[in-house]
């Protein structure tokens, strides 16, 4: 039986070169403890399924492409389906093709994970990337075997082929993909409970780059950008940091400190991807405009090595589903060269809608995460807990011999600062980044009236 | 991506023949679609991990284990417990050697699979056996590396050693066990819902063979023993038919239709394990005592064929989990020594506890278990559907191009007619079962002031 030791800190694994032939599957054995001298690899992690799904329509075919879509069946797509077409569009979800057909959701909700047809082998797939419609929409679809997707101007974004209607149990979906149906789930309420009946799978064409025109396009670079961006700075290690929260000091201690240890572990140049999520976010969480001034601020303040980080955006939405997301979270980063995972303390979780305690076990995240199929080649680099050490006034890794000398400033207890203008102790958060945290705040309670804004508590 | 065409039906992957050491390890290809001539196993199906588990200790250290047993912290076993330590202690689970610890619960909820940790090679598990325990036995336990497990008469029944206590999470197993977490499904009220907050899990030393003493033991073959049946019958293939309901003749002619299928394929010699579950049910379904007298009158009847039939009861208790549970039916069946797997419309389903319809798809069961990690090996052989064809008084297949001559008589239909003492029509079930069925019924209504008996309406 796997043990839990076993599968923490791997080591790295030996991983080839970018085959000629992107078609050319590899897969590296089961992660497992080795004890030996660290072996480098000599070029970027592959991508799922040995090729990186690419389905924007080339340039010259867009115009046939729209205009065949106007005579095909449409469905509409709520702004959450559109970063999944962005996010399927660009290979994060590598290998599928498109919205999932019912086989693929199956496999979703009860494996995690998806069997390849052409070889067997496995890839990780733990969140069902699916489009739902309603009766109205499947009577219209009628037999057509292809339907026009279509935003909230009627403009086509993409066409479906190749379709497949099949039930959408939303009850069985929530409960295997968040272990709980408890009302109150921020993305199921968004997205699952007032949806429609029927789900729809099938290939996906997209007939243009998705963009959003919010002054952040320029900062959602694709995976295939992004290796090419990993490439042209020469990375023999990609680790990524994956957040939706501000970043303070002690972030910055921990993305510093594992390229420390990943340059002693032989790397020459580790490269950090600080990849702030930028889909549909709860109501409470801090919005990706505010966190991009403030990450940009951290970057400026020479908190981070700029020459060493790649600061971008990934644009999956967010279902807050703990242990179960966290394999997506990783195994998009993977498609976009990312071979280390920082992997936090209860990633993805969230309260319970109904209940005073947290949705999911702190630790069950990290666990899952490495014992999941088809991360076998992702490196898991576990948080390490950074607190304020009050004896050198800065963020430091906490020392379980002193804890006396230790502060822990939670995310709550930060956000309730910032709201009434307060000060975090000195080296908590570089000034730039913090002022962007309180201007946000400033910002949700305009002083109309003269009047200073109420303090908020959280 | 798997299609569900390529999953369906494979045709028989060779097997090696048993090893001569059992702790070689084989695992074949992914199940794919073959479609040359039928290659012909010299030898049973491997046990998943590649050995029998068998946790029972050797006669002469009985005693000592006994009385070992005695000095350690003691926890109750329920009923349902000790059917699940029969389970573990004969290698139905096998690889698993004891009550799941963390790692390999959030396995079963999250993957329906377990990674081994020598060779890193899957083998599924889709239902935890675990054991819950409340605050008063875990504060009682303290920091004991071992436990004795006792029955209700505080008889020792097993050693758990090297003991993990971990959290029970109730909603979430629940919600990613059963896709659901309404209240009524039969397992969880009976075994979850009331049981303790924490779960222990380790390496299980079982006392003695588990014995119910209900005049039924003797269909209690263990795995090991249902190999040697098969070998003395000089078996090439053995395909396992799991029931928790009485033996209709539609069912027969699926069973004896498969030996013609198997025949076909180019077996020589295939076995049928007639395999009913044997474990706790819910309260509406027929007695395991009355089905099996039902199964003899069957055999009896000469409906089935004793020399290619082995009838042995399957000791697990049921979830009524569907997808999920089927695997677990089908994987506790391979290490029984079976290599095809009869699947029925909706297995191990049922209605859903508050809302007027099927808990599950009726198709989800046999997608799932087709699409499942470490069944590969198996052969999935969907169950064909049978109806009463009026015009041959007989159960026949289903022939969709006369509809209206098939009667289909549902279980409900059935136990109607057996509780108001009516017949079904000729051929529907041999006389002999049939009886049986209006006697068991019989006995739930006794005529104490010599009234026949109400009919009841289910």
């Amino acid at each position: 039986m796997a043990t839990m030791a076993s599968l923490f800190l791997k080591t790295p694994t030996p991983s080839p070169s970018l085959p000629k032939s992107p078609l050319v599957h590899f897969r590296a054995g089961p992660g497992r403890l080795t004890t030996g001298p660290a072996r480098i690899r000599c070029g970027l992690i592959e991508p799922d399924g040995g090729k990186l799904v690419d389905l924007v329509v080339e340039a010259p075919q867009r115009d046939l492409r729209k205009r065949q879509a106007t005579s095909l069946p449409q469905i509409k797509l709520s702004k959450i389906d559109i970063q999944w077409v962005h996010v399927l569009s660009e290979g994060w979800a590598s290998p599928l093709k498109g919205f999932m057909r019912e086989s693929e959701f199956l496999q979703t909700l009860h494996f995690n994970s998806l069997r390849l047809v052409d070889d067997g082998s496995i890839v990780n797939m733990s969140v069902p990337i699916v489009l739902a419609i309603d009766d109205l929409c499947k009577n219209n679809i009628g037999d057509s075997t292809s339907v026009a997707l279509v935003d909230d101007k009627d403009k086509p974004i993409a066409i479906l082929n190749d379709i497949e209607i099949y039930k959408h149990n939303k009850e069985e979906r929530i409960a295997r993909t968040w272990g709980t149906t408890a009302p109150g789930l921020p993305y199921a309420e968004e997205a699952i409970t007032h949806a429609g009946n029927w789900l729809i799978g099938g290939d996906l064409e997209v007939i243009e780059p998705i963009k959003y025109h919010d002054g952040l396009d320029r900062f959602r670079l694709s995976p295939a950008e992004l290796r090419d961006e990993f490439t042209r700075r020469n990375a023999d290690a990609v680790f990524a940091f994956q957040l939706r929260n501000p970043v303070h000091n002690g972030h910055a201690l921990l993305m510093t400190d594992t390229r420390r240890r990943l340059l002693e572990m032989g790397y020459k140049n580790p490269v950090l991807l600080l990849h702030p999520l930028g889909g549909h976010t709860k109501a409470d969480d801090v919005p990706l405009q505010w966190r991009m001034k403030q990450h940009e601020m951290v970057l400026e303040d020479g908190v981070l090595d700029p020459e060493t980080t790649v600061v971008s955006i990934f644009p999956s939405p967010m279902h807050y589903a703990g242990p179960t997301e966290v394999q997506w979270h990783a195994k998009a980063r993977i498609n976009a060269g990312a071979n280390f995972y920082i992997v936090g303390r209860d990633p993805a979780g969230m309260g319970h809608p109904l209940e005073k305690r947290d949705l999911y076990d702190a630790d069950h995240g990290k666990k899952v995460l490495s014992m999941a199929p088809g991360l076998e080649r992702l490196n898991i680099l576990p948080f390490k807990v950074a607190a304020y050490d009050k004896t050198q006034n800065k963020m430091a890794f906490f020392d379980p011999s002193r804890p006396q000398d230790f502060l822990f400033i939670s995310g709550t207890k930060m956000r309730t600062l910032a709201k009434n203008k307060e000060s975090p102790p000195d080296g908590f958060m570089c000034p730039g980044g913090w002022k962007v945290l309180v201007d946000y705040y400033d910002s949700l309670t305009p002083a109309e009236n003269g009047r200073v804004p109420e303090p908020v508590v959280v």
